[in-house]
């Protein structure tokens, strides 16, 4: 890594046998690593979200079992077996929605069964190392294949955070910003402030000043106005499940971005590697949408925005944009532009896009 | 005023001489009423937001004239008439877009030229009275002629704050939601929580749970979704300016609901009252848009929600939505369906929609 990579942060670290997470609950105002050693502890920084971002809790989940069998492989050195298993049960359900925890814990199971009997520590660090090294090469891919859409002196927009936060590092759509400014095709960014999270605030804002790349936040509302003024020509968003079709989950307010692009002209990126493509599902209608607690949207934080009685509030985390306002979906194995079933297809069975 | 009007609010009092207004920072938590007794705390006021919308704004300034004229009558009885026009320049420059505060100083201008000379207090003082009564009159008006085009049975959608503490009271498209709730053709409402300043959790959720009228907030990037899933026919929204083609300025994100909603077949309404219209500018690439600080976007209150250092923001007031995306303007004299320059000029030359 070099400064002129723009890629500094790393919020997943293995160090002397222990795993650090950096706690995206208190950024911005603190950068402070939690130390974990048993994988119990980690499922329940998983589910506070100590860390977030699908392919970021993939990696997470993929240490905690090797802290797992550490400390199984010393306390029982007959049983370690089925309590490796029960710590992977324990895992599997810290968060319900991220395909890449499942994904990533079945290939620590497969690890753990071909691992040799008396200490499979060593197996399974290397298989947690790999996950963890090839997620970030997976987005350095991506982010090459997306900047190359883009034309020199850009500007772009992105909304929630789809940075090293919220990954094993790099990033999916802030990948592409990455190797989009160091390359000069991107030259300004903005970031939706994303409410009801402040993602774009806190979390955004935050690994991109870090990192060297100036952004200006904006509120969520005002995007459509930025697009009118003529001051992007993409918006490049993450995905965080996508169906056969190309239509794509992601958080609230993307849907809107979408549809105030194509008036626009503004070109519409999703960025995601294809373990978030969901080829089950024929279409975005098929995806469940979580709503969640009125309370995200009545308070900020530990204080009231609104009066306390009589509101209601309609609190969807995520909407879907059909793949029609998609122009392409870039994953580590190459670009689909235009979605559509066939092409997406093509994708997964390694015929290309 | 009854119960049945859901209509109880006043933000603007004259009372013994003195200008109170509710101060809108502090709600929904506090009800709290300033009192100004001088024409420079009132612009301050303005400029503050201890009072905003447009109507509101226009009405505010010309009591503040009133004050003016009280004040320096006593203080200087030779040079008052220059004293007085300072202060209305200092109105003037309290806030850029509000067509309703150059319309209300014009008015209060011309009575102040034709009082007596000994003393204008009691001329100025009824030209104000007219003012906000009008003001309320013409709400009325509108909120009967605008709930008249929603069907029985409707959702709608609102936007910032434009109920009776953005008027001289009863509202501009809250004074539809009013009328429409009362009649029972608008039987859902809900309002975009309207960041940064929150207009829509901290006053509208506000004024109508206060007035008896069930509320739904969402957070701004979800009104495309709710479009979506078919849950409201109608965005109803107020407008600080509008040009003499119908291009209307209005708070930041109205634009992004318009392209929305014409996508989704929702029909889009702006209810303001001609003295909104500035038939001076040809479209709305003339209308001054005001931007604000990065700040507003930065901190929330006292709190900090992004990085302190390397992070700007983008932060418009407000937004231009294009005539061609506005199905219906409201005014008190009459509604214009597709607005064009030809049908604006038509109504304010009395012709008639």
């Amino acid at each position: 890594m070099t400064d002129q990579d723009h890629d500094a942060i790393r919020a997943i670290r293995w160090r002397n046998g222990r795993l650090e997470l950096l706690d995206q609950r208190r950024l911005p105002h603190e950068e402070r690593y939690l130390t974990y050693e048993d994988a119990p502890a980690v499922a329940r920084a998983i589910a506070d979200m100590v860390v977030r971002g699908a392919p970021a809790i993939g990696v997470t989940a993929a240490y905690a079992v090797v802290l797992s069998a550490q400390q199984h492989r010393k306390v029982s050195p007959d049983g370690w077996r089925e309590a490796i298993e029960a710590d992977l049960e324990c895992l599997a359900a810290s968060r319900p929605t991220a395909a890449n925890l499942f994904w990533a814990l079945k290939r620590m199971r497969a690890s753990l069964r071909s691992a040799p009997t008396e200490d499979p520590v060593f197996a399974l660090l290397a298989e947690a190392r790999s996950i963890h090294t090839e997620d970030v090469e997976a987005n350095r891919r991506m982010g090459a294949l997306g900047s190359a859409l883009i034309q020199q002196g850009s500007g772009v927009l992105t909304h929630c955070n789809t940075g090293s936060l919220a990954t094993g590092g790099y990033g999916t759509a802030l990948g592409v910003v990455r190797d989009g400014f160091r390359r000069g095709c991107i030259t300004r960014v903005y970031a939706d402030e994303t409410r009801p999270w402040l993602q774009g605030s806190r979390l955004t804002a935050w690994e991109l000043a870090r990192d060297g790349i100036p952004v200006s936040l904006l509120a969520d509302g005002a995007a459509a106005w930025l697009m009118c003024r003529g001051d992007v020509s993409w918006v490049i968003v993450g995905a965080d499940r996508i169906a056969g079709n190309g239509d794509t989950a992601n958080k609230i307010g993307t849907y809107g971005l979408a549809v105030a692009a194509r008036r626009h002209g503004v070109s519409f990126m999703v960025v995601a590697p294809t373990s978030t493509i969901d080829p089950a599902l024929a279409s975005g209608e098929e995806i469940p949408i979580e709503e969640r607690k009125p309370a995200e949207i009545l308070r900020l934080g530990d204080r009231a925005i609104a009066p306390e009685a009589g509101v209601d509030a309609w609190n969807p985390a995520f909407d879907v944009t059909p793949a029609d306002l998609i122009d392409a979906i870039v994953t580590e194995r190459g670009v689909v532009q235009r979605p559509d079933a066939e092409k997406i297809s093509g994708l997964l069975e390694g015929a290309g896009p």
